[in-house]
């Protein structure tokens, strides 16, 4: 039991290695042991490239004829994706035994990889480590059985609760520890989002730059579709992707094609009269898109937004250590918003809340 | 060394059981050691009773001839008090050795202690655990030294920096266990404090009822003059003393009459013209009060002067695991506090922060 759990604990650090790079498939890694010994390892690497166990098979150095596979999601057994499933792979190769960490969510494959197995005489266990699994996959895990982006909200606030001294510009608040951190989430996620406000006050760039990484796609909120294409997020478009989400009752066909003509892409959403959209509209827009994870950067409106809504799985608060004593607050709600603070660490200067719904 | 060390701690421990009951005086303990034996205890009990190193000896279980006295802090050898002068009792008992902490800031003692009893030919080790001696009387330390209270400063706030969710009544934002914390430093302090706004919104007793203690003198700041007798504060005398600060040019004579009928005192002070009382003239009127320690619990503005006169010494800030959304900021300034944080840490479900300036 004890060597079921040091394999699988090495494939979820094997799949970590994917972070930033299979969504909208999961993170995946593979072992493959032959008498008490590792022959193979594999991860999925990218999406639309083969899958974990594939990369194991093939680079094992022995014949994996009789040993067992390890493997943090069931292997896959239908063929409407890009690659070819690894079950009949496993078959072929003869691997006498399975052992995975969590079922596959996605009712394409939900438990039919192991009856594939099973019916064929292979040895299945399941549920080692299941929760770590889940864990490591949840951006999948919430894609597939709510179809909806799992939704991290991210402030760097005062300890007076307050994103930033003044409307008109921004307020530096976090610390290069901190910072540090959050390029890691750009890079984790699939979209990091924020506010017209946000680009206004602070013109950022939103891309992975403190951290080895890939960028994510910069998605804009503008209901009132007030931007205008000077601020970088629309001039950097060699850097990463930009999307423009605004109400449909705002938005122009002319004003449109100037930022198409940019290769932003442009999303009209139905909105209400003053042109604030639906977040669950955005949320089905960012599913339909692929969209598993999204990094919710600002501002006070959006994250407000978010909250009200009670729709959002992670937040992160980190309170920089200074008393503003005036300026913008981190919230505006009609409701207080109890919380469950799962931990509390220090980041350099900073107080980083990590809190979960 | 280590044996000095092993006593001084242990003189610190004894001192720390005269918490709330010896200021205006120092936290003193006494050890009495012969012949690597303990045979004597004491500290100073109260204000106006007998010092430590009196207490020690006599509570030896032997002769004190020839053993050595560790106490935290430089013996006295000034009559301008309450009880005779503890050098020429350890003169005349013949102890051998005399192992100090600290030097007396008093200017009546500061080293004259250890002169008179080097001149006698007793021997004198001074500076152990000097630091740690400090910290455990930093209210005298700073008494003696700035003619000033020392002033520690707490509120309770929501994660995002609001006090209260309405201005009309109190929100009760900490757990239990904040709250006996919040009484531990109450016995602690000479005074707590708070402004005419947190009386008439939650209308408290500022008494210690969450641990064992005694209650500090409740000190209310009132500079228009504009509460009624009709608060808890004002009502309850039997069980701990109450001041009223008010601003003399808003406060007429039959009004502080009726007040003084309840056993309150008044203080007017001058003011600016809508009463507000400058902070140093209320330190002045406490220090000449002989406060020592000043607890302040709020409300909004009381802190905002406090960090505005940038005078304080020590800031703990409860946050309550919620969002409130709205309602009253913790602090109302005109320019941004950086701050030093030395300690995060849970007390129930509550974040408290640390702060030293």
């Amino acid at each position: 039991m004890e060597e079921n759990s040091k394999y699988i604990k090495r494939c979820f650090t094997l799949a970590e290695k994917g972070v930033g790079f299979v969504s909208p498939n999961p993170l995946v890694g593979a072992v493959i042991v032959k008498d008490d010994k590792v022959i193979g390892e594999g991860f999925h690497q990218k999406y639309g490239e083969a899958h974990a166990e594939v990369n194991a098979i093939e680079n094992s150095k022995e014949d994996v004829a009789g040993a067992t596979l390890f493997c943090n999601l069931e292997p896959c057994v239908h063929d409407k994706k890009q690659t070819p499933p690894c079950v009949p792979l496993i078959i072929e190769k003869k691997i006498k035994k399975v052992v995975i960490s969590n079922l596959d969510p996605n009712p394409e494959v939900n438990g039919k990889g192991v009856d594939a197995l099973k019916k064929i005489g292979i040895d299945v266990e399941t549920g080692i480590l299941e929760e770590e699994g889940k864990e490591l996959n949840k951006f999948y895990f919430k894609f597939i059985s709510q179809k909806q982006p799992y939704i991290t909200l991210k402030l760097a606030q005062s300890i007076d609760g307050k994103i930033s001294a003044s409307k008109k510009e921004q307020t530096w608040l976090s610390g290069p520890e901190s910072k540090k951190i959050v390029h890691q989430f750009r890079h984790s996620h699939d979209v990091v989002m924020v506010g017209a406000k946000t680009i206004r006050t602070d013109n950022p760039l939103l891309t992975v730059r403190e951290v080895k990484g890939r960028n994510p796609i910069r998605v804009i909120l503008d209901g009132k579709f007030l931007l205008s294409h000077s601020y970088k997020v629309f001039n950097t478009n060699s850097e990463a992707e930009t999307w423009l989400i605004v109400a449909e009752n705002f938005s122009g066909k002319k004003k449109i094609k100037s930022f198409e003509a940019r290769g932003i892409k442009v999303f009209p959403l139905k909105s209400d009269r003053d042109g604030k959209i639906n977040i669950t509209d955005i949320l089905k827009l960012l599913a339909e898109q692929k969209i598993t994870s999204l990094f919710v950067e600002g501002g006070q409106q959006v994250f407000s937004q978010f909250l009200e809504a009670n729709i959002w799985d992670e937040l992160f608060i980190f309170q920089s250590p200074r008393i503003l004593g005036q300026g913008i607050n981190s919230f505006e709600l009609n409701n207080a918003v109890p919380l469950k603070i799962h931990e509390v660490s220090k980041t350099g200067d900073d107080i980083l809340f990590h809190i979960i719904r």
